[in-house]
């Protein structure tokens, strides 16, 4: 794919990782994945999971590369490979230790979502009954992302903790993967006043593909979704807006019990599933994997955004963004 | 001590355990006392402390021995050593994994406080801001919880939280180590309505000697302390009263130190206490040690209170409360 200079980057994918996959990358012509790597681990089980990961570098090494500051994105693109970006969902991993934040800076982690789904000792979860906004240890861990350069992504908190990470943090914030509500009401999905202060502070919001996020869910029209990615410019602008496709592939259903229950619960919970509905939902037709980029970019050509525009979306704003936000602040 | 059949049991203690301790603990004729063996601490930290208890069972097993069950106490008291009740003041030891409930209550385990200060994924601390109740996951605990007979703590709680664990948990709560608000206004402390809900419920409160908990701090007054036993007792009825000295021997103020920031806080947090006066406050003159308990039962013999009624505040009733609460429940 011609990107006129900027990269394509997607804003999170969790995929059942394969040479298979990432050759699907290259040929999709993706140059960057903010990859997750945590659900609910612990400290030590995140720690195996980055190792696993320095494993794949090695034997991958052709094809994919780690990546911890932007520049990195410029070295993959240049050798023809897609970068790697580490998130985690949860905060699971730094328990309640703010030290853990830089640690896993160091061991090149730039994504950490406060909450996922349930109450966290730092934020609330979109499934909670009751939001109580940033708690005393999540104004801590906040202070010391901002200042190590870890994002802070409330993909899957609720409205009051989302509005108040994104006041208390110094730095810009990221969604990195949810839609706007008024695209369908969903826990997940964003109210306007969330992308309202988003686009504010200069937040960034990584537009999904998962289905449950979608109007009509895997028989969502391109047309439609490319039209609220113009609803959406129209209340944030343009340049807070990227990809976040929260792209699952070939993920057995013991994975999404896995995201869903981790072992909290003594029940499975069926999170945006239910007991009829338990299991991955299907794809929308226009995208089933990292081949497919080109769809959503023709997609949106096609909604009258300019090829300007098109570059912003498809990583051009994520770009600038990982270009500000995961260097250290002088301290 | 005569105790007319009736153990003494201190609701809680957290020393800096030495041979000496422990021999005043039987100088003293105390023939059980349940000690924090967690503020912080990780699940394998707290694997760690678990096991140096059972060094110190073996080196001094002359003065101690562990309490699994009511009935130990009954063997602590007729081997003349003091039996050792497990609790944990947090429930970071359980990460986000409602299996390692049973893991230990296995290991000896016996309360487990949902919450300490801070928000946790279970429920709200005292300390925080705002309170939203019993979480998701904190709901899934306390059905485990009280399936292997492990009790919920609530000391550290906050209001609306404790209300709810009160009401959500099938066996009845404790609170440990608090006073009523009415004697001292700290956040520690606890509201005329938590106390009712908990008598109502069969729960236990454990009347602190922590200076921050008394009125006039060290200088409280020994009859200041039992007339504020009597009004309890005129809200909560005498079944459901007992000690939980909180008594702390014998502590650096790192330990102190380690209560109040754990490693949850890039500054120093000083909890209770202020920058001016962050270090532990001094005991009042009729409890300094274990040696003390006799101060506590005169006092409330001559407050008014009958040979029985003096036996139930010092053990007798958290001895009927144990004898219920640390049984698994047929599932």
């Amino acid at each position: 794919m011609d990107r006129h200079g900027a990269p394509l980057i997607d804003g999170l994918q969790y995929s059942n990782w394969s040479r298979e996959i990432f050759e699907q990358m290259r040929a999709g012509g993706v140059d960057c994945v903010h990859v997750t790597i945590v659900y609910w681990e612990t400290t030590i089980e995140t720690i195996n999971n980055i190792t696993e990961w320095y494993k794949l570098f090695r034997i991958h090494q052709d094809l994919i590369m780690p990546v911890r500051y932007a520049e990195d994105v410029n070295r993959a693109r240049e050798s023809n490979r897609t970068g790697i970006v580490f998130g985690f969902q949860n905060c699971s991993p730094i328990d309640n230790d703010v030290g853990l934040v830089e640690i896993f800076h160091q061991l090149g982690v730039r994504f950490m979502q406060l909450s996922y789904n349930n109450q966290s000792p730092l934020a609330t979860g979109c499934y909670e009954t009751v939001d109580p906004g940033i708690t005393r240890f999540g104004k801590q861990v906040i202070a010391e992302m901002n200042r190590v350069g870890m994002t802070v992504d409330m993909s899957h908190s609720s409205e009051r903790s989302t509005l108040e990470a994104i006041d208390i943090s110094q730095r810009p914030i990221a969604i990195t993967h949810a839609n706007p509500a008024f695209f369908r009401q969903a826990l997940r999905n964003k109210s306007d006043a969330v992308l309202q202060a988003l686009a504010d502070s200069g937040g960034m919001l990584g537009f999904s593909v998962y289905p449950f996020h979608l109007k009509d869910g895997p028989h969502c029209k391109l047309v439609d979704f490319c039209e609220m990615v113009a609803t959406t410019a129209d209340i944030m602008g343009i340049d807070n807006l990227g990809l976040g496709t929260d792209l699952c592939q070939n993920q057995p259903t013991s994975v999404l019990t896995w995201m869903r229950s981790g072992r909290w619960s003594l029940e499975m919970d069926f999170g945006e599933g239910s007991a009829d509905d338990s299991d991955w939902p299907a794809q929308p037709a226009w995208f089933r994997s990292n081949l497919d980029f080109r769809n959503i970019s023709e997609g949106l050509t096609r909604q009258g955004f300019s090829s300007d525009e098109v570059d912003k979306i498809m990583g051009g704003n994520w770009f600038r963004f990982y270009n500000r936000s995961f260097t250290a602040h002088e301290s």
